[in-house]
């Protein structure tokens, strides 16, 4: 496979164009990988590993390669092996792989792979799940934009939710976040939308190829991320979104997000997924509450009782789960119970003396004394000759 | 003090009718301790418990007794009790007594004390600040009933609120559980009423005395609430309820309720104050979370990122509160990852191989065929001559 795709001049020439730098054979190998491995698929992540992308490409689709030789000795991992290999060589031909390059370079996208500098480290957490390579289209660096945070939900949203998705976004957009979702209807097309209007950045990692915009109803506004953000895709052009894509790309959403932010989700809502995969890597997840009476906010209910989501309820406690600290918090009253007491007590048009506020109070009258000789000071008690009244505007209960 | 409340027959008339029994001087020294002394007083509590209330109704009241004598020896404490008998001097007067006691009767009210059937003795948990003795309106025994949930929520309810308190109250009265509240406007109203309305039980505790209809505009609901629950108050008939009364009473029906559960508040809430109470003596404390959007529900928010409160959208959560279960948890649907990928690759009009299903799933020909088989056994696939395909009726995406 390696020499098929090197020997071929055009498709070296477009490995060069989606990838510049001189790494083509790792650029092409991991192209390929995308393309034979479905993505998440652990044992091909293992593998590349183990001997590098065109290595591990020549080892998996190679009869006569001994699984002895790499070392991978025990009975299990020749077995993953071997399943492997049934699963990668229905795909494995240079045809599918030149297909995609060929789509990748009509739709202008770049392939972006370990060690590029707009590869983002934190899917290395994802382990063996984590990505051979991501297709993008649009502005790359910002994968490594910091901060990041994930906001997703329903596509069936109420208007409370995409009222609520909108406000979040902008204002952690204003403030330099990178919001990144999935591009769907709902939430996502929401908090996309708001990091758009304020000239925010914004990602939208999608199930297909970045060359299919799907859902069909955001051609406009996938358009727009292309070329304002970014499309970002871990199998290559040509692939179609499927329920089992969806799943394995919100992997990719809650690794890439510093926190991850649900904002409206049914009892039964993908977005519960993403939330998975986002507190099993420890990252800090956030639920916005709704009504108890909304079905679109039940999901989110279940992450702050199943999940130990942490309640969110505006930007500033988005940024909170980060770590991002805004000013400091403002200060709590501390309502000084005698101060109360003799409040309490006291009228606006009654005058009262110590010993009277006292009985009405359960105060002793020294204690009296010292409390109405402070507040008169603050100006919330007045005195006359004939007793103790409260200040007109004093707030009363 | 003492003699003089037990050498009028009236008084012990009044007192045995008020609690019927052989203990007079007690009930007597703890109604007059209700008179004297401020809801919460620690000082008069640990008196009370280390002498009995008669004793400590002498003692705090006679000059002549040195601090020395009951074994107080600490600075502290004797400084305690000095400031103690100043703030109960200028109240103890037997007319005081007498006055509370004729209004009690006049409202056919109970004196409930320590050692009681109907005395509840979750109230303990409050050590010190242990009410010394209850006014009653009503059913007193609702005060031991089990379970027991405390309701509480904001006076300027919304619609929302008050339609999610009144279907929980109803819910969990319906299946037993007393309900506590605090006779207020809003929230409380709309508990309160919930549970009569199913027949339910239901306790108010008021801030002033049981003989005092507050608010003006519950009168209706209070005077229903002491026909068919309970009014409850710390301190005697003829008292008005002040916001240290208010405070003071939230305690209580935190002590009270076996879990408690704030519906809907404001960042301020004196509901908040209610759940602090609860969280400090280690009762289940859950919040109802409502629309981000709504300064209703900022308290209930609050509770839920800073008291750790659980987030409650039931009955059935509100019952797990105090570890009620209902019927088991619905089963998770455990989805077979093949299984979707199998579905995502196929229709229900087109024809596939085994072949085809594997490259376009990204999974082995052998593990297709072995998945097709247990779904063609469950009716989710159909095969033909020409191919493999969905069955209709079979849940897409």
């Amino acid at each position: 496979m390696m020499e098929l795709l090197l020997d071929d001049a055009d498709t070296v020439a477009a490995a060069r164009r989606l990838h510049p730098g001189e790494a083509v054979a790792d650029c092409l190998a991991r192209a390929a990988w995308t393309v034979i491995a479905e993505p998440g698929d652990a044992v091909a992540g293992a593998l590349i590993d183990a001997l590098g992308a065109p290595e591990a490409l020549s080892f998996a689709l190679d009869d006569s390669a001994s699984v002895r030789s790499t070392g991978h000795v025990d009975a299990r991992a020749a077995r993953a092996l071997k399943e492997g290999r049934a699963r990668w060589r229905p795909r494995a031909t240079p045809k599918a792989v030149r297909d995609a390059l060929r789509a990748a370079v009509d739709v202008d996208a770049r392939l972006v792979v370990p060690g590029d500098p707009s590869w983002p480290e934190a899917l290395g957490d994802l382990g063996p799940h984590a990505p051979s390579a991501l297709w993008v289209r649009g502005r790359a660096e910002l994968l490594v934009h910091e901060p990041r945070v994930s906001m997703v939900g329903a596509r069936a949203a109420s208007g409370y939710g995409e009222h609520v998705a909108a406000e979040l976004a902008g204002d952690l957009a204003t403030t330099g976040a990178l919001i990144v979702s999935g591009g769907a209807y709902g939430i996502d097309g929401a908090v996309h939308r708001a990091a758009l209007g304020v000239r925010g950045a914004t990602v939208a990692f999608l199930a297909g190829g970045v060359d299919r915009v799907y859902p069909a109803g955001h051609h406009r506004l996938l358009q727009q991320i292309a070329e304002e953000g970014a499309l970002v895709s871990e199998p290559p052009c040509g692939t179609a979104p499927t329920k089992w894509r969806f799943l394995a790309r919100n992997r990719l959403i809650a690794a890439l997000g510093q926190a991850t932010v649900v904002v409206e989700a049914g009892w039964r809502s993908g977005s519960l997924n993403t939330a998975g995969h986002a507190a099993a890597l420890g990252r800090p997840l956030g639920a916005v509450p709704g009504p108890v009476t909304s079905a679109s906010s039940a999901g989110c209910h279940r992450l702050l009782r199943e999940y130990d989501a942490q309640c969110v309820t505006s930007a500033r406690e988005v940024r909170e789960l980060w770590g991002q600290a805004d000013a400091p918090p403002t200060g709590q009253d501390v309502a000084d119970p005698n101060r109360r007491r003799v409040l309490d007590a006291l009228g606006t048009r009654t005058r009262l003396s110590v010993e009277e506020i006292a009985r009405r109070s359960g105060m002793s009258p020294d204690r009296v004394r010292a409390v109405l000789g402070l507040m008169h000071l603050e100006g919330a008690v007045a005195v006359e000759d004939a007793g103790w009244s409260r200040s007109t505007g004093t707030p009363g209960r």
